[in-house]
């Protein structure tokens, strides 16, 4: 639900999505760094080597395998469709980015995705056991798909989390029924940092199959680490990248941006920033009288406003128009990031 | 062929491939100017728009639409299965990049390659048509797969240049036969480069259907820039790159790179530099008695070594093993780049 | 939610489906009389020539192309990859048969379902609308699915029908929004001849794109006839079903049986033969005091049967399994076809 | 390279193809004696089992998985398919059927074929060797298509026959790389029946890791028995059968042809019959002096005629063109088949 308008609003301050400036300073100072650094392509480099060890070594995770991909619809597309058997599908909430907003990406994989109603953005694991039962109970079984993977995005795309007690059935319910649980971390860095969960990385490492460790949307240029949470990534997955063309000729790219990342707890940091901002701008907008479509406790907020004040508001600042609740009243998105700052908070304070 | 040994030779002085090092320093120095603009993503952004405007500019096209991805197996797989009708395949010779190493990236979108002799890896107008002949003329055409489209590259994964006569003959059996005409231009900048071309992006422009400029092998840290020559991009070719995982969501990172390599002539700099830097190479080894297994005029230079030349060369200087003639005797391939440097050539000239 | 136990009961009265028996005698019959005759293959022979001309007859459709397939979901399959471009998708109910029986086939072609809200298997023309006005005035459609079909069936899979008035909305809606209407007639028999429609042959080819004329399930031993409706088959379509594996060498398998089905109106007596026995079977049920689930016109019937009622009746009448209400109430559904005896349906009657 | 011309041939003499002609008389008939009983769907009704019992009898294979299936393309694509990984591809001749004439139905699955030069259209495994060698020491080969399976066809394309030992040295190689051995048995009975052959039915099967007994092309109206040789059928093949199309509805078409195909040796007596034609017709045009291209041992002849002798020709004979040698000489393919009668060589002969 980002806005594509190519309008003049790039100099605006923007409140559109986490991606509207380019990379934390530091990525920049490291790629500058090592730039001349005569270094091995595809991902083999010593800083993908290095940025994989400290993913592993912050995921409490050793068996860990971690690959670096440039962008979460790649990942999520390439994870699906090399994790599961062809007659297998994944179960996604209808909300879910892969079913929603990848443009069948998973599907040019010929894999199904098995859609599932949300309570915002969030599976709910008896409702997955009960189609669980019912599908298994079905003499016609073979004629359908099969469920091998369970998709949840933490943060959601309503900027919902999961608690630790949620992902625990979940995963249970996965491990029951010979599932993988897929964890979409494009926006990791916020759900980590929000002052709302008892989620932890190694909790996430140690409850699913595989995940990502999102970074465009957390301060990278581009790049998500995928990290198979026991040694299970599938065999020959360089080639599968490569097949999907999804394979960087310069990998550093990415590895000396997640080593950066991962160095001295860049990566929270960035997420806590954001995170502080994101309260910041809740605080502005719950005290201006605004009321909240969802009450997200990471980095987007979903204010409601009318049609007029959308149209004031938009000649001064960029926002992602998420909905419309009736002719007159819609629900916008702001996001914040690693270059959000206080004084756009003002601003925007200002304009209100 | 290039090598993937992650060995400790990455503080080695490295003719491996084109892509050892990161960007040149423009590049990096404009993406640190604009890093903190707030810019629309996905393409849209006012750098891309720029970018493209530039290349239209340089390739006297003002009609071509031009595109952002992120490297070349990716643009190929794109292009071809975008441009191909599914009962369409894909001429190639048989050492064509996409037939030989990409992984069945162009069969992973259902099309197939129909492969062909070459010569020192380009293919031969009149062979393409002897063929198109005999298929046209068989019975059971609709059992076999049409061609739709002719893939070249240049320079070729030899190094070699068609000329401009060759790439015009090209281009008449193409649109005789209704099949699109493909360049890829990985190395693009070392071909427009050369001392032994005739040809110019123009040109190419006006007798391809689409090609793309490479810069990952010309300087960029990832990027190639599609043109479709003639307002011919695929319907909703934002939503096909999509729905194969290749749309960034920083979309600037390629449009302010692509942006300064068409700018100034930056582009054309960076190839004129590595062939100055290639030809000091073969003069180095010419110079030294080696024999040259492919006479190539562009950044890669293929010499045969003995054996043993190879284990000594290979303790100081990273290179590609290209192909072994017999027990004892092998091709290796040495590429320039953007940061070759002339010390790098003196001291391997010290080590022959 | 057929039964695929490997059960003794291959001996039993069955309404298990409407394709538990062989082929109509008089198919049989002809394909006996033809069977020495030398001809062409691939669906070139003259009868597959001759069923066409009488299916396009039926049809009051002129310039329809007509092409024989064998099988229901393979017919889905190829007609949605072929019909849909790959940034569109087909719009079906959550109980079409695409998107709950078919093993992902249209997902192996790459496009995606956008499934529906369905009411007894139907989709409802202004839920579509309401659809179709939210996702066209997204901002972030480049990143979804176009929809580019509307797949129904007729027979739906619970057995109930569109009106007249139903269909001509949803073409009208169909065309309004650009999307072809195709309409799956698996049991087409059975829907043009239910007592309680008012939609003819004619009508449908007038206001689908393209649909089929089942003959699987209504007297063929295998056998789909397709009908793009008006002169729109997709390009080389005859190499498109070569690609999917569905090119039979010995198309007259299917051409001398949709040529016996579409002479003399054999189709149509076959279909009314059944909607009578299916009206003798409600009666039945109907008379003892049976509840029926879903009220459906055609040849299933969905009766609501206890736990103990359900295991007594499957020791001598194979029926499916449709559902479970509860612990104690099934729904089970029986189907006639061309073979059903009135004194299977009087047996059944004494046993219940 | 079957002619699709739609002419008034039909009638006329034929050795155009193994598939001009319905099914061997005792499968129709048993068609019809079995035609009215109730079976399950799907092929696991009572025929499908027997004649599945059957042919792992006939094979000496008590352990095999059998299947059956529609058509050859159908057939190799799904063993092609589901067999391979996706990393790898599948070593063809480059006559090989899944090459030359299935319409990219291999790569519709997204695998690649990997084209080798052929000897009368068989593979040579010492070649073979030498390519997997130089393949196996690449340091590319992670961006290369691992080879997962050798395809033969048995007879060829060109009708000749692998010796005993050929097979038995391709099956050694195979173990050794890890590939499976797939023979295309499209034609196999003639290959079984041919008077020059070593190989039997249990050899196959003990040689190779999957085949299938072609029906359509002996004797069957449709159908190929696919016969995984160690229990080695992939997980949930009927479900990937389902999500190919190629799921029959109606099996029993299928089980009941096979079944009677493998009661009293019927399927070899095709085999013979077809083979003791050939004989006579390669006789018949011997003696007349004509010159054969390819020196078939199987039910394909492959004669040289003129251009002036070929128009004679097809005045009353249907022959398939197979290739021009130049301007004047043609190569023309004649096939026998079970219902080519002695009469019409005689004919024939007259003619010549």
């Amino acid at each position: 639900m980002t806005s594509f308008l190519k309008k003049e609003r790039d100099k605006m301050i923007s409140f559109e999505s986490d991606y509207i400036t380019g990379a934390h300073p530091k990525l920049l100072q490291r790629l500058l760094e090592t730039n001349e650094e005569a270094l091995t392509g595809y991902g083999f480099d010593t800083y993908c080597v290095s940025a994989a060890e400290k993913i592993k070594a912050a995921c409490e995770c050793p068996d860990a395998d971690v690959f670096f991909l440039t962008g979460g619809t790649q990942t999520n597309a390439i994870v699906v469709t090399t994790m599961l058997e062809e007659y297998q599908g994944v179960i996604s909430a209808t909300t879910g980015h892969i079913h929603a907003h990848e443009a069948a990406a998973v599907e040019y994989g010929s894999r199904k995705i098995l859609p599932m109603p949300h309570n915002q953005g969030k599976l709910n694991p008896a409702s997955i056991r009960t189609y669980l039962e019912g599908l298994y109970a079905d003499e016609a079984i073979e004629h359908m798909v099969y469920p091998g993977m369970v998709y949840i995005s933490h943060p959601t795309e309503y900027g919902t989390l999961y608690t630790k007690q949620e992902l625990t059935e979940l995963s249970a319910l996965c491990r029951e029924y010979k599932m993988h649980l897929f964890l979409d971390g494009a926006r990791l860095a916020y759900g980590l940092m929000s002052q709302q969960t008892d989620v932890t990385l190694a909790d996430i490492a140690r409850l699913c199959d595989v995940f990502y460790i999102g970074g465009t949307k957390a301060g990278a240029l581009c790049g998500e680490a995928v990290v198979f949470t026991h040694g299970n990534a599938p065999a020959h997955f360089v080639n599968r990248i490569k097949k999907r063309g999804a394979l960087l000729a310069k990998g550093r790219l990415l590895g000396v941006q997640f080593d950066t990342l991962f160095t001295d707890g860049l990566y929270f940091d960035i997420g806590r920033h954001a995170i502080d901002m994101a309260e910041k701008l809740e605080a502005v907008f719950a005290e201006k009288g605004y009321a909240f479509h969802i009450p997200s406790p990471t980095n987007q907020k979903f204010v409601i406003l009318t049609k007029e004040a959308l149209e004031r508001l938009r000649q001064h600042v960029a926002v992602t128009v998420w909905e419309w609740l009736d002719e007159n009243r819609v629900v916008v998105r702001l996001a914040t990031t690693w270059s959000t700052r206080e004084e756009d908070i003002e601003t925007l304070k200002a304009l209100l």
